[in-house]
């Protein structure tokens, strides 16, 4: 065989647009199967909103309609009550990836790419031809109307049939956005549009949404709260949490005069006080320098300075998690366990110094857990920021975590009970393993702290659970001693003469003396007819 | 609280290159833990070679030598025979993110994103701040050597310190990259470097690489088979395996004149027989008309004609897996196993027309499988178009395929014994899950087509399996009641005065007839005075 040069191989070489890598690798956004994909359309439309009114300050009420086109073709309209978005911005919004207001800022926010509402108008685009249709009211009197879609190849919105009306309300708001999409389907199981939107308001209480299934009907998933979130606050990075890299884009991005000045206006903690305990450290650095001229060697001396100095942790007071009682009030809403343990961890840091905080509960029985052929099993309700994560469990950190627990300390048979595990990850960049953000990399301090947290929960249910369980043991062992105590009275009869009925009423007191809480249960749980079949069944098992 | 109006929010708004995406999601990468990025380095940089190599038409000589720098820091140096890279090329490929020769060829090759290279270059800059060192000879007598890195806003390379010298040799030909990266850590585990490397040899037998470890250890794995593999050859797509948007781009970039000359020039299978096929179903459709002006609806119509025709299979002839016995003779050298079953299954299709090669093998005893504390279990060794896949394996394809095997049908205790399961997916378009590449999409058509050849593979070792199952369970019957025989001589004898030794060679005789297994098993395996200290304890146990 001839060797090939490697001008020949070279010929070949071309660039691509990020969008055009998306257009063939769709399964990486989400859109694999056809029922996660049309999961994957909703979910992003919805977290925009849900980002969107928080950011605003407006109480959200979101209407999802799925409307059939053909077997395997839906189409998806999201109308909420938001901001809108401005004119100028309506293109490079929804039809460029890597585009938006949430991928630069120090924020928590439920989206933190500047893809997702792209990636739709690309997978609607690839999969049925057909722009996005955009409606938007920004409270000004005028609601602006367009189509959108990508030009791929220069990743760059192409923004079609354009038109203003004068007719919207001087105060309405909101967003429509409509797309047709195919290979997609609709199907109610736990990984459907149903269930995500069941999760979502799990997590987010202060939110009403409405879906109109295929079928036309209407499910209103209604707020159990009235209060508006806090608005997420943009905060500054914490030193900790800095690598040299991070320090040198920061510094030479900087419109600051010296490095010192910049330290204290771009960093969170950091005062003059602090910046005087760095220099005393950092003897290589200038700090009267300008920071557009700091090298990586000073990068790197001022993160070892910033290791060997003490710091206020982080402020975590820009982390908005669910709230206990708002995951209470939602679990009894949506699952109303028989009982529930929920814990708020404290806030933790991941990476050096990004704050992160776990909120874990663990529901045991009633709508808990999952229903399966042999009984029951156990379930993960995933969150991240609020947002369900319905995919990709397997490399999750949640996934892991809760697997990692030794779970017959708790007295819980994780697989074979009726236990629902929720875990809720919120911070202001939460590390996904994948573009589809469906899981958080299992980052060591992330995986050890959802452990404690839902241990914290376990322990709860705990008790319960094996006040439960004794009550269990005792009322087997009651019947099981029982039905020899019924022959044992028929034969003591036949032997002595004295009354059956009289020999098996002591019997039974000597027995239920012994296991109290067999009776107790019985009578508590069973309605008084069928508790009697049931013992009067006893005898002839 | 007072609401934000949008143009509020959007001031925010700003686009971000691809490389400042990956530069905050290091994770998506594969940049994760210490001990997966030291292997991701060396994954995409061997990948590239063997593919170089591979498409050059050489015999692959690889040395990958990686040299501790600090506790956490590492140089690695990968050093190939391959056809180096044009001056002109060295830094877009580099250190572009999504530049290359690969994307956009239907050609079965190891990279096929343009994504790998660049990664490295950007992770050894954000860790370590420096560029990567490069060395290529293109076989003209003279090495171009330069440093580069990446222009992360703009995504553009920065190429400095460029020389060049003539002291090459006039055929010398080959790359050498060399590049500092932090947060990282060499580790001789199943995830680690070595265990790479070597399945890497296992699925390459033609490939010869050099590891030199931090410690300065040499290992060589030794090629097995002296024959250059096929150079792959690009290929058109099926018309099954499209798309309308695909039928679209391919129309719309085409430089035919007519949309009949069009389809039999774009795609595979496709003669002017066909065309009239098409021509009288597809009504809709002008063949005559300039292919640059097709409508959605037309290709559409396109679409719906193709499903409606026969067509020939796609020409799996450019699909090169590694070879059934390639990988026999690998996993003799690698695992040495007692027993072993390879099979290479016919080319599917999946997603319509994209062709794929599956490959499976079972292998039983001596190396294969993992131990543990409390004895084996069986471990999985994934592997896509020949690269082995260490990593996500909870969202694999193959992990799925081989779970879902019901292992008991083939007596094979997946959990419990000394089994390896080899599996290759060879392709032009391997759908990964995500851009770190570690795990096969789950779809179904591969799924299915991985189940069947793995469980072709098991029934092969099913036989070998029952019957040493069979010899052992004999052998632990027959040492039971040998236990037992022993005593009985003894009291038999002295009850009879019969001689002790006579009685229990009587008895030896009885049971050995009845679990012949039993003493074949104990001959062959143990050497004789093992064999016979072991028969000895027998009767104190």
């Amino acid at each position: 065989m001839e060797v090939l040069h490697a001008d020949e191989i070279f010929k070949e070489f071309k660039e691509h647009s990020i969008a055009e890598f998306f257009k063939k690798n769709r399964q990486m956004l989400g859109y694999s199967s056809p029922v996660r994909s049309l999961v994957t359309v909703v979910h992003e439309y919805v977290t925009n909103s849900l980002d969107a009114c928080e950011e605003a300050g407006i109480l959200p009420e979101i209407t999802v309609t799925i409307t059939k086109l053909d077997e395997n073709a839906f189409r998806v309209g999201v109308e909420d009550n938001g901001p809108g978005i401005p004119k100028a911005y309506v293109g490079k919004s929804l039809a460029t990836i890597l585009a938006g207001t949430k991928f630069h800022r120090y924020m928590q926010q439920r989206g933190q790419q500047g893809i997702g509402a792209a990636g739709c108008t690309l997978f609607s685009q690839i999969t049925t031809g057909k722009p996005i249709k955009v409606v938007s009211y920004t409270g000004k009197g005028k609601s602006f109307i367009c189509e959108v879609s990508i030009d791929t190849v220069r990743n760059k919105p192409i923004v079609s049939n354009t038109s203003e009306s004068e007719t919207a309300g001087d105060g309405k708001r909101g967003l429509y956005i409509e797309g047709d999409f195919a290979d997609v389907k609709y199907e109610n199981s736990d990984h459907g549009v149903y269930e995500y939107l069941k999760r979502t308001a799990l997590s987010n209480p202060h939110t009403q949404i409405k879906l109109v299934d295929p079928e036309g009907k209407e499910t209103v998933f209604l707020r159990s709260i009235d209060t508006i979130p806090e608005r997420p606050k943009p905060t500054k990075p914490h030193p900790l949490g800095l690598s040299t890299n991070d320090i040198l884009d920061f510094a030479h991005a900087s419109q600051s005069r010296k490095i010192s000045s910049f330290l204290i206006e771009t960093f969170a903690r950091t005062s003059q006080n602090k910046v005087n305990d760095l220099r005393n450290i950092a003897k290589g650095v200038d700090f009267d320098k300008d920071p557009k001229s700091m090298a990586w060697a000073e990068a790197e001396e001022l993160v070892k300075a910033i290791k060997e100095t003490q710091w206020i942790a982080p402020d975590a007071s820009y982390i908005i998690p669910i709230g206990k009682e708002q995951i209470e009030k939602a679990l009894k809403n949506i699952l109303a366990p028989d009982f529930m343990s929920v814990t708020k961890r404290k806030p933790q840091v991941f990476r050096g110094g990004v704050p992160f905080v776990v909120e874990a509960a663990v529901a045991f029985g009633g709508g808990a857990g999952k229903k399966t052929a042999e009984g029951y099993e156990g379930n993960v309700l995933r969150f991240a920021n609020k947002v369900p994560l319905l995919f990709d469990s397997g490399s999750c950190a949640i996934t892991e975590a809760v697997k990692d627990i030794d779970w017959k300390r708790y007295k819980i048979d994780i697989e074979n009970q009726p236990v629902s595990v929720l875990v809720n990850v919120s911070s202001v960049y939460i590390p996904y393993s994948g573009v589809g953000k469906e899981a958080i990399a299992q980052e060591d301090e992330i995986i050890d702290e959802i452990k404690l947290g839902v241990m914290e929960a376990a322990r709860g249910v705990q008790r319960y659970i094996s006040e439960r369980t004794s009550a269990n043991i005792d009322k087997s062992k009651y019947r099981t001693i029982m039905r020899y105590a019924n022959q044992l009275a028929k034969d003591l009869s036949g032997l002595t003469g004295i009354d059956e009925k009289e020999i098996r009423g002591d019997l039974e007191k000597l027995v239920t003396k012994h296991y109290p809480k067999a009776l107790d249960k019985e009578e508590q749980e069973e309605p008084e007819g069928k508790g009697k079949a049931e013992t009067g069944d006893e005898g002839v098992q």
